[in-house]
């Protein structure tokens, strides 16, 4: 059991409440803010995205916001306006359990596209989490579970800071990309804070941790319908009526926080990937610019071959040089050079001898693979996360929906 | 044994000679030609690429090029200047046993990545394939088998076509994707023809060629450092000096044959591809452009998870769908409909009720799956293939190079 705590004047709820069969399973999450929320989020760019995206991209950068109501097992994604009613009505429901505008809800679904949400186990489940709320850590951890799909344990994080003299608390969960049928690969997150930010501080400092966090992982590359981070900040952590805005000095601190706390749950995303047995960290490093950097990282985590040879503890370097040729990126060989786990096995177009069965002891023997490319062409670098390609992974996704 | 003839003025030649260790499998073929040919090559756009793919690039579009040397069983990829040496050394050596410049001499190779070729296997293999020339099915065959790597058939195509009054034959030979350590993915592939072409006419037909073929299938999509396709024209069909330029009818005929033979070795390579128990034939249609039907092809054919649920006959559509979302192309749902095996499960934006058993049945009990994607907005389309990705691809691909 965490012990998570949860910010100042937010409580929260998760339970089962039949979107899913299994009724040991949560399917059902509220999170509230007994005070108006700064709101943020950063959702998808799938072109092809689940209706709860469109109502809740139309809700953030207010200051209004009170409550995200979630259910896993259904994205209600590729359901046409149906499915727009369908999220619209569960934001309805469950502002009407709290007491405040149907707008200052969001939400988000996560689970199989192209199926219609069951309106009968939310309308009951709704009702039933609300009055579940609480300000305690096991109501958190529970409101984490009933985000999971895949999952196999819930992803917690918080940090503490002192703002201006006051203690700010900022507390996030994040559910997971890891895939089976019946569930469709989501990456949800919902950040709290009892700091002061206005909607557009918000979405800035939002935006910066999530380029550093959940934007450089990578579990197989299929870009989700659902993706969605939201940040509530409510503002209780100075006392009611007493916020006032962020010295820049605070301002730096509490991104710092937030980066933190995203990368954290970011990193337990991979941790806990669908049949993954290695984590690895990919720096890319000495390039002209952090989004080239970013490119040639993403080529790599994305190739199957790459995770494959990693999965059997196989230092085929060829590999991880090749997928950064076709990245899009202006390169030349006689630049690249390349460690794995600390090994330099090939340097600035020329491949050294190295001990091929050291080279693979230390992959197999590790959870963690580190790889660094290194393309001297300038000063910009970026960290980027995954994790390897098992033939459980292909079990697991080969599964039925039928 | 296959029977496919060579075009008249062809001779080639495939055997083991050492690269490999397995003295049973062919690592070296030759391919030469009588007369001078037109070449024309289209080559991996990988900026990291093999040092064989240096030297040919510089040597095709010529009116002299006489013969192709390729072996398989290492790349000469990532090996620097010596790389770039050796490959010359491999043209220069064949053009001695042929009695022409090592310029006219092509050169491709295939396997694990980052590793010097071995000299002397070569020298020896070299002279002694030059001896086994010859024009029949049987010598092509052997050449066919020269070029594999995972392969686990050699793969052939002919067409004969009457271009103004004579009969010219196009035959050609690929190796697959496929992949297994040590050796590496690559697609390599040699087409002759007895038909006069000048380089520019080579050229730009091989590219029509290769765009409707090599360039529309993919297993993993992770693109080789060593991808070649080379085309030789040698006039021979007319008879020693009696070649003319072809008529315009004959260049639509000539292309037209020149296609189907590259498709044929294209859909050779993903009926073999390592692991495969589907072929998937991608029909997407009613885009503005073709590139937009090819990107967003290509986005369904390099997804694991679409990849995953054909294996697993799961007619989970909406990881169809959704992989067209992030394909950078501008569309709407409620444009979209998508067939999977001719049934129809969802219509500009709506999930239709269909029997999903029927679906997963239709799946399961064919080799080949057909999924066809309607944008609705617009004329252009594009074929597209692949394969289903399982776990005996991951079993195959996590072995050790060590």
């Amino acid at each position: 059991m965490s012990d998570i705590p949860l910010p100042q004047g937010f409580r929260s709820a998760g339970m089962h409440c039949g979107v899913k069969k299994d009724p040991s399973i949560f399917d059902l999450a509220l999170f509230v803010s007994d005070f108006p929320c700064s709101s943020a989020g950063v959702f998808t760019t799938n072109l092809v995205h689940g209706a709860p995206v469109k109502v809740s991209r139309e809700r953030v950068r207010r200051e209004t916001t009170r409550a995200v109501v979630m259910n896993s097992g259904n994205s209600n994604a590729c359901t046409g306006d149906r499915g727009i009613e369908d999220a619209r009505w569960m934001t309805g429901l469950a502002a009407s359990q709290i007491g405040c505008a149907a707008d200052d809800v969001l939400v988000c679904s996560t689970g199989v596209i192209g199926r219609f949400l069951p309106r009968e186990p939310l309308e009951t489940g709704i009702k039933a989490v609300a009055t579940k709320l609480a300000a305690t850590p096991a109501a958190f951890e529970a409101a984490a579970r009933g985000i999971m799909t895949t999952d196999t344990v819930p992803k917690q994080s918080t940090r503490t800071v002192e703002l201006d003299g006051v203690t700010v608390r900022i507390s996030g969960c994040a559910k997971g990309a890891a895939m089976i049928a019946p569930n469709m690969a989501t990456m949800l997150a919902v950040v709290m804070t009892d700091a002061t930010l206005t909607p557009l501080q918000a979405d800035g400092m939002l935006r910066h941790a999530v380029d550093r966090s959940f934007n450089c992982i990578s579990v197989e590359g299929h870009m989700s319908t659902s993706d969605t981070v939201l940040l509530l900040a409510n503002g209780a952590a100075a006392g009611r009526g007493q916020s006032k805005p962020l010295s820049d000095a605070a301002k730096k601190q509490f991104q710092a926080a937030l980066d933190e706390v995203t990368a954290e749950l970011a990193l337990g995303i991979i941790r806990d990937a669908e049949g993954a047995t290695h984590d690895i960290t990919l720096d890319v490093t000495g390039l002209r610019t952090r989004d080239e950097a970013f490119r040639i990282a993403k080529a790599i985590a994305d190739s199957p071959l790459v995770k494959t040879a990693i999965a059997g503890a196989d230092p085929n370097w060829g590999r991880i040089v090749s997928a950064a040729g076709y990245a899009g990126v202006k390169l030349a060989e006689e630049n690249i050079s390349l460690k794995v786990n600390g090994m330099l096995l090939y340097e600035r177009g020329v491949p050294l001898a190295f001990d091929a069965s050291a080279a693979s002891a230390s992959i197999k023997n590790n959870r963690a693979t580190h790889v660094e490319l290194m393309l001297n062409l300038g000063q910009e670098s970026v960290r980027f996360w995954t994790c390897d390609l098992t033939a459980e992974y292909v079990r697991l996704n080969a599964d039925y929906t039928t």
